[in-house]
């Protein structure tokens, strides 16, 4: 499906129609700041408000320019002063902690809704624009405003994920509208995450950008089945690895053999079907084969599945069960600790 | 200094009073838990409530037991359901997240205060006693509920800092209290915080604990300096190592000899008085003296400093600009990214 003659060639906007069109078939349009009458130039702002209007001013609210009720919700999200008698205490002060024009590139934690910091949630809510993926916790959309524009980097047209170059268009398009854009990641934006590379983009572009970091699964996903990556007298290092591409792939740039020398805890994202080889490489390397492991499915949700097991039975037994992403691997004595 | 007679050679309970000296010394003595009216047993509660008295009942407050107001203040701090117009978005449900007899460990964030989780503030919020150390974020005390018990496990006479299993039977003697506690950490609970030795002592006295995840300084400090610990292409891996004991140190679980070898980015935590020492072993043992490096101190608060260097240098800098923790040392090609 391609979309012809009118708007050209460009495929960042043919995506975005598309997205559009199947949000239409769906039934969930939602009223948002690009279709929004007040992003157009008010006649007499000037004089009513007092200064010049900016992309985000609405008349009924001239001073922080940020509440939308688009849909007819009486929902008011003020990011002022705390008048109301409940104060959630969530730091020394409640600016805006994004402007207009910016992107902040959030983690959003290993899973849970409420596993996000607390900065990341204040971004969350200041945002117009929220560009989410596969990994984010999908239950923080729920919580975003009325009339926040969603893209779902994960679900737009061409191909099972959007091409990285099509996020960053994404990102600088919206910031050069002068909108506030989140850009929504699971666990940190730095741990895998690509986010470095679209703030690189950004900056290129000239957009600024805030890194908010997030609870990494890496850490998390063990914590949340009882197991610590370090542990006095057991483990006073851990390694993080991505399982992405096999021990021997060119591209790879783990060392598996050291890895298999080292004692430490091993940690593996993205293993899920690479594990039988890496465990592979690591007993060949040097770890021993029954070094413990666990893999913990689901971090954190309902559906959390913890499965003990040692080194040279890891890739069965996440085969013959079943395992499927998210799912990390845990490889060392803390695996065996009570 | 030690208190004798009265009070017995029960060590725990001289450090409380010892601590409760100091804060009357400082001016600062606070209405808590501890010295409650309404924590002894009230004739006449089970008519009136309905129920037996539970030691975090009050006479007013007979559904939740926890809204506590003993320095007048008008203060109400109500985890049942969100009635007020302004809604956080906290996740799925905002049911009280910790119950009485229950402990916390609580990974506070690498500093600022509001990189804790949004789970974490939850707790601080229920908790009735706060456990904190030297590394969590200092601010987050100042937003908790007046009358809630902090116990500065830093402070409390005895040396620089409460031995670890003083620190255990506190959490104990608070929980089996029928008390709410959290036991606040900085980063994450389970990288380098002894988080699991707490656990373990709590279910070795029968009270239950949860574990909540924390941004751990090992990924944020370099973010927050405009450092990825991986980057697509350069590095796919990163190992955390503890500095706080030097390469050769008999008690030293780390191989440095393997980590020399390792490709991957390596980010130090606890490594002030050891950088020097762990450079040379890392340079000894392969990896190029002029490695990227980069000191990350203070991360996140208006004081951060970040030192770039090189692997052969990164020693003496720290001891020429006078690096004071809590700083992270980040190691790899990673450091010298723009």
């Amino acid at each position: 499906m391609r979309v012809a003659g009118l708007i050209g060639d460009c495929d960042a906007l043919a995506d975005l129609v598309l997205l559009r069109h199947a949000e239409a078939l769906r039934g969930d349009i939602r009223m948002n700041c690009d279709t929004c009458a007040y992003r157009v130039a008010l006649p007499g702002f000037l004089d009513k408000v007092g200064r010049p209007q900016t992309p985000h001013d609405h008349p009924d609210d001239p001073v922080g320019g940020h509440a939308h009720h688009h849909d007819g919700d009486a929902h008011q999200h003020d990011h002022g002063g705390h008048s109301h008698a409940h104060d959630h205490h969530h730091g020394p002060d409640h600016e805006p902690v994004l402007r207009p024009g910016q992107v902040a590139v959030v983690g959003g934690g290993p899973g849970p809704d409420d596993l996000i910091t607390v900065r990341g949630r204040a971004m969350l809510d200041a945002a117009d624009v929220v560009v989410t993926d596969r990994l984010a916790p999908r239950g923080l959309l729920d919580g975003l405003r009325p009339g926040v524009l969603v893209v779902d980097a994960a679900k737009v047209p061409r191909g099972p994920s959007m091409g990285q170059d099509a996020i960053n268009d994404t990102l600088v398009r919206h910031a050069r509208a002068g909108r506030r854009v989140v850009r929504l990641k699971g666990g940190d934006p730095y741990v895998f995450g690509r986010g470095h590379e679209e703030v690189q983009a950004c900056a290129a572009a000239g957009v600024e950008t805030v890194v908010v970091p997030g609870v990494t699964s890496a850490v998390a996903a063990p914590a949340l089945a009882g197991v610590p990556v370090t542990h006095r007298g057991v483990a006073h290092e851990f390694t993080v690895a991505s399982g992405h591409l096999p021990p021997g792939h060119p591209q790879s740039l783990v060392d598996w053999a050291a890895l298999g020398r080292a004692r430490g805890t091993l940690v593996l994202l993205m293993a899920v079907d690479t594990i039988d080889k890496i465990a592979a490489a690591l007993v060949e390397h040097g770890r021993a084969p029954d070094t413990p492991a666990v893999i913990v499915e689901d971090a954190g949700h309902p559906t959390q599945r913890a499965l003990p097991s040692r080194l040279d039975e890891v890739g069965a037994l996440a085969a013959g069960v079943g395992v499927r992403p998210p799912a990390v691997f845990v490889i060392g004595p803390v695996a065996a600790l009570d």
